[in-house]
């Protein structure tokens, strides 16, 4: 099978995983787990497990050994969605087409439930019948680091100081090699950790491709906020603009938002060049990435 | 040296590590690491590291090989203040003296700068130097379990959906368990996890000494809320009242509170039995538990 027809049965084999993971609604404490459920069984397009499996099958690693890492990726996803949308933070109301955490509970209990995905994530990669040791270590090392004050937090904190300033370019890439690319590299290395012996150059390529890709995600992002409607995006279209968000179409324009997305895409595939034929489901990815529509 | 005597080095040596582990002030994105260095750097009491060498001390482990540890559970308690201490939580405005993380900077900032110290225990903890693999691996999932939804935060949702109903003393058991107990017992569980060959009655006698000082520290803390004053303490006496929290002695009364706690302890230091004298530093630091005021 393709990767591109595989993809939904990875995607129902994340939610699965997932739903399994995640404490059942009826264990107490049960509003926390109600939450931390809500949060994370909603439709999402799960890139990110994506990119985990996608990078497994062009190193030929078993799928079985790559639902930890898939899981805990979206785990950690999932928790910062629901602070960035809190009151203090983007105050979003809406998620996915659906009432953000706060709002459908409330907000003591949407802090607390992101608190708790948050180390469920670590939790699953140092499960003990979690294969070998040293690669469990490595993907714990790998995931942690992305979501610290150098990683996925840090960008988020530049976004949120970076509201109302005028910003440099520099300044918006490295927020948002943090804030989007650091997860998305996560995903891909924490797959490349399954492989003991993996070459160097091999390791540094799929480096390089997972910081373009991260990077066209994020351009992609801005690019629906202006282009996309509310229906389709499933959160207000144009609420970068309403929070005066630095955003590459804002500081760069429009047309060389694309152009950055295009170039990024293509730089993204060259790193691959190595892998051959083997890296079409990388490929694949990076394309859904570029031309989504939500 | 007595434990005893060396209590202030190892306070001293766990401050040093935490002030190396934590990034610089001046590293962007500042502001949150000025956020994140103040609600750690602190002057706070340490009793979860301490716990971690004690426990090292009784084990024959030496220091240089639990610092990780130390660090890490002090940045999960870090972690949990600032937290708990946010308006749509406790909404505390002092903490051990000083302005709260929100107020000392704003709400944003204290999410996202307790958001990075957790994923900073992790990868402290999974650090490439950091000894045998299966070793760091079990104490990243005992600390992992210890901070989610079955462990401090889960407590920390009994306690705030508790505010203002009438709860069983199980149920408060319970929530003291989760809130207090998980992370003090995980200190405890990663000491013992350095050592690979530990005898399971050993780990068992630790679990139990654990439980039980976990559930007198909380006792006590509800005590000293009621009978100390904002000064020693270092945040508003009464506040438990204020918020009509759950607390031993409202539930049970302050006698019944006092004699469960020396209960606690006289079953703490039973627990250590079989250690005999090397058991000493862990029942130092059940003395200080139950006597502290502060």
């Amino acid at each position: 099978m393709s990767f591109e027809d595989a993809i939904p049965d990875y995607i129902a084999r994340v939610d699965t995983v997932l739903a399994r993971t995640l404490p059942a609604a009826d264990v107490e404490p049960t509003r926390l787990h109600e939450a931390m459920r809500y949060a994370t069984l909603n439709g999402g397009k799960r890139i990110r497990p994506l990119l985990v499996y996608a990078t497994g099958e062009v190193l030929g690693i078993d799928a079985a050994h790559l639902d930890a890492p898939a899981v805990a990726v979206e785990l950690i996803h999932a928790f910062s969605l629901v602070h960035d949308d809190l009151p203090a933070m983007d105050d979003d109301d809406l998620r996915r087409g659906k009432p953000t955490v706060h709002r459908q509970f409330d907000e003591a209990t949407a802090i607390l439930a992101a608190d708790a995905l948050q180390p469920l994530a670590f939790e699953v990669l140092a499960g003990p019948e979690g294969g070998d040791a040293a690669g469990q270590l490595t993907m714990v090392h790998v995931l942690s680091r992305a979501c610290g004050s150098l990683g996925m937090t840090g960008g988020q904190a530049i976004d949120i100081e970076s509201e109302g300033q005028r910003i440099s370019g520099d300044t918006l890439r490295r927020m948002f090699e943090l804030k989007t690319g650091a997860l998305i590299s996560a995903a891909v290395l924490m797959a490349a950790a399954r492989v003991p012996d993996l070459a160097a150059d091999q390791h540094a390529a799929l480096e390089r491709y997972a910081h373009r890709i991260g990077l066209a995600f994020q351009i992609r992002d801005d690019i629906l906020d202006v282009e996309g409607d509310t229906e389709t995006i499933g959160k207000p279209a144009g609420s970068d603009v309403a929070h005066d968000k630095a955003t590459w179409p804002a500081i760069f324009g429009m047309d060389a938002a694309k152009a950055e997305c295009d170039k990024l895409y293509a730089e993204g595939l060259d790193a691959l060049s190595g892998f051959g034929a083997n890296a079409v489901p990388l490929q694949v990815l990076a394309e859904l990435i570029v031309r989504r529509k939500m």
